[in-house]
């Protein structure tokens, strides 16, 4: 397979991610890359600020950014990855998609529309289908897809293991990473010796997006699950890597080991960039740690840990890489899958 | 009043604290300070490594420090504040409570025996009867007090008020400081970029010590208050200050509203060490944060913030600062209290 | 003495430390608090987003703030303070100094004019006779004085006594907190887990200020120091306390002993803001360290240490507050000394 | 190339790095690890607290640890690493070498003995031949090759290009990470907010071991290079990297172009762990930045930026992975040149 792929805001912290985990794709090829405007007609390795901790791929250098318009991107291009912000991509993404693109987006708008897939492949698969849907009500050429925000991301595949066992209620206590925030998002003055008690937005995304993707795809809509989640959302001094500390109510009775063994039993997907292991599930009483778990399979696998009985319910935490699972890295697997079965 | 008092392990991080808040005590005279024999004999100024980002107090700097044993400490002292480890404080804190010092501990050992009081002054100042309890069984000339474990002490008081409202269940994640666990108790490789998502023994001590804090004293003996506490408990990097996420559960439905009120019904007592306001609810979204709240009512001060509606219950986030409100002035204020009522 | 002051660009970082170090001044009384149009006619309370860990002064709560504008400020006020980015000060400070108003700044432009004295009242305060130039020059009613930059001030005073041996040549390395870049300034990407080994401007500004302030006015103009002195400039994730390592060569040989002694001969001034030692040098190996000593007189003593012989010369390191000494605290003495010569 | 090689103090901070460097190596095979008396007889995977954020190699989990003794080593490994205290080290170390092992040690004793080669592979190879100096003097039937400590290693290989300019003085600030300390060497008080200004013994060392390596081998013993070192050491709170700001003067005068040229003269070696390119010059005004550069090359290039023209000399910053470059690859790229060039 070879695809070509573009980046719509591929200079910012996601985008940057996107490019990176591009680099040598076996299926897809990076062949456009857009900005805001100021930054159209320079060569990426000048409009980028890069700031990854590796070097930026030889083969990203030198694609000439185009400002963030549908009439700029060449339509050998099938995919592209939206790091938009919310705001931006409501405009934007429909009108790739229109056009005939297929838009695999990180961005939080649309999440929870009727006929648009939030997906993350080894849990909700079949919710690509939603795409027909999409297909007859709003006569686009290509697609949407979503996957949900980061927060989200990092609970909802353990959660969905411990479907099995009637879950019924999510509490859930976040400590989440400064590069969620974008990279400006949080100042240094505010996270030194601090945490920072209120994500916007967040909690709203994190008590509703889970009840989608791990709800009923009945061949016309998605039937949410019948799960309360209660979020509230922290932000500390990591980089990256979201922990989450979780508290599961069911209608039928779980204790730890059932729920390691419901977690752990998520498949892997045969796609580049599906982790052997979705979901690790580790023994040691002080795991997971964000600095010593977030790469885990690649940034891909998310790792659950201090799994405990909890009356008759169990308790754990979980922690996933929060641009790469939580944000780049999931529209990719998104877009592999697309790649796979519907292109 | 002038009582005199000493401080058993004066050298370490509480041990500091406590002199520090000592200085200039409008009750209390320091006069004696111990520590390990490698100390004993030294000024207080040679034996302690001090840390603190104020001056040592000039009274303290020339005590001699004695050795933790209580034939080495003059009858004229009154009160011991204990700031020992448990694994030593369950072995001399008896021997100084029979020979007729009160003393006011921060360890964790028999904070749970029927008759040693577990108190916090504004919350449950009638359970210092227990030492008559004490007297009786123990035959000790002095007593022993206990104040409860930092982590538990954030958010007890908040949970006070709330009682009136049938509370009835509490799921608690912690946020918590690293100067919680002592000196050299955790390493800067374990905390730079990252979270621990386990602290040794610590959720069973918040699941336990509200139970008795909130329970009704009969004259006898203190009866639990019914409540299921549930909690996960976390380091993060900041030096002080424990922040809480707490969702509660009611036999009655309160909302947000009810909720503050309540928690901020909690009384101030007459007592040198009292703050004006022992919870403070903020109204900002982005409140309370460890930074910037911890010093409020010179440490003894509970911030209380994002007191939300959660179903037909309540969920809100509490900090105090750990080693003030949560250690050494907590057990302070167990003194002045003993100081007024039963000496 | 009674003199009404007003802030310039109060609701900023510097701004905020302005207006809680006027609390309770015993001469000065804040009545006039601007800021940019958006926050004009707003109570102070409202328009400033407070972040300092101490609660916003109650005389200042309900103060109207104004846009910064001269017309905007009462005849009443005699001195304002300016906390204005430097772009927007080099238009507004000559518009106050004209209209009478005497300014207070710590804003970097015209820091090196040769009419405008650039003081820190302990080592250089007949600097301040410059103004009487200024008056000839300009014809301003009011005038218009400088403090140095933040890293400047750091080690100014401990090169001031150091001048007496001849010294001759210094090179300085910064480690400078994230709170001298203002509240934005730095993010929490680029600073946990790393140091940024630069910061825009700020040598050059270490390199020349300090020359001026140790110069000799001669009546009618200063005559800059014959130093040389090389700097390299870091951030690293501290959020108050600017930390500096010096080397000094001078003419004559010192030894450790003699430049310690230098340093702690400068004298303090009996002004309200002046700390009781302007420099103290610590004896311990490994002090001064930023949370430890920052606060050291509350704020405005500048601790030295580690001082060493090298060489023919000395090696030392030194810190200060960089937003009370290293700012308002600095702008708020250079007030006190003109309200007590020249009003 | 087959060699068998062993880790003498495996499962601290550096001995973790030593057996993941080892992973997959193309010529070493790692067949023993040592450590205290308390691990000996477990399996490496249980004996060590593996804290790197990658898994244990799986080649290494099943190796019994045997306690660090000459006579618990197989006489088929030929090269030994150690990453042993200093005090431990003295005593170990002549009696591996004494047996016929080649030690590659990390650390700190003997490196400044006349007949111990004190090796960065790039800069002075030849110094390996004191090899036969010591095997003559020692009557050993092995030998014992030093790697500098992690701070002079960092900025030698910079100076190194500058000698052919007559470098001769040298000042330098260090920023270090606090991996450096070894696991437990710096507690999370003493650096969250807060720099500490002084790291005990470290400045001598780099004020000494530079110009051993700088020097020249005559055949029979080195001498000194004839540079004047003066070094101030601070530890920031950055997990891994240490940065460097230097100030070199010269016989010859020498710009920043030249200076930069210099640097990157430094060749590359043919041996595993080399890395491409030993020192870069970055373009960039801000850096080399901790998180972002010292991973270069796998940790084993040194990133150094921001030169400048300082008066007739040059100033600028430099940064090295101080546990790869800085220790466990440092030992290793020796062992590698003595096996390809002595075994």
């Amino acid at each position: 397979m070879n695809v070509e792929v573009g980046v719509l805001g591929a200079t910012g912290n996601v985008g940057q991610r996107f490019v990176q985990l591009l680099e040598d794709h076996p299926w897809f090829e990076l062949s456009a890359v857009t900005a805001s405007e100021s930054s159209a007609g320079k060569p990426y390795r000048e409009a980028a600020n890069w700031r990854l901790p590796v070097e930026m791929p030889e083969e990203a250098r030198d694609i000439q950014v185009e400002s963030t318009d549908v009439s700029s991107i060449s339509d050998d291009v099938e995919i592209v990855f939206s790091a938009l912000p919310s705001s931006v991509a409501q405009d934007v993404e429909p009108e790739f998609a229109e056009e005939g693109f297929f838009v695999a987006s990180n961005a939080g708008w649309a999440r929870m529309d009727d006929d648009v897939p939030l997906v993350i492949p080894e849990v909700n698969p079949d919710h690509l289908h939603l795409l027909e849907v999409q297909e007859d009500e709003r006569s686009w050429n290509g697609g949407l897809v979503k996957n949900p925000n980061c927060s989200a991301i990092t609970m909802t595949p353990t959660l969905a293991g411990l479907q099995s066992h009637g879950l019924s209620e999510v509490t859930v206590a976040t400590l989440q990473a400064v590069s969620g925030a974008g990279y400006d998002g949080v100042t240094s003055m505010e996270i030194i010796d601090n945490v920072l008690p209120y994500i916007g937005k967040e909690e709203g995304k994190m008590e509703t997006e889970p009840r989608k993707i791990l709800g009923e795809f009945t061949g016309a809509e998605v039937e949410e699950a019948d799960v309360d989640i209660s979020a509230t959302c922290n932000r500390v001094a990591t980089v990256d890597g979201h922990l989450e500390n979780i508290w599961c109510g069911f209608t039928d009775a779980v204790d730890a080991g059932g729920a390691e063994e419901a977690m752990e039993s998520l498949e892997s997907l045969d796609l580049p960039s599906a982790p052997e292991e979705p979901v690790v599930v580790r023994p040691e009483p002080d795991r997971p740690q964000p600095r010593l778990d977030r790469d885990a399979g690649e940034g891909m696998t998310i790792t659950a840990g201090r799994v405990r009985d909890d009356g008759s319910g169990v308790k754990y935490s979980c922690l996933s890489h929060n641009t790469i699972r939580g944000a780049a890295g999931a529209s990719l697997l998104n877009a592999e899958l697309i790649a796979r079965d519907h292109l």
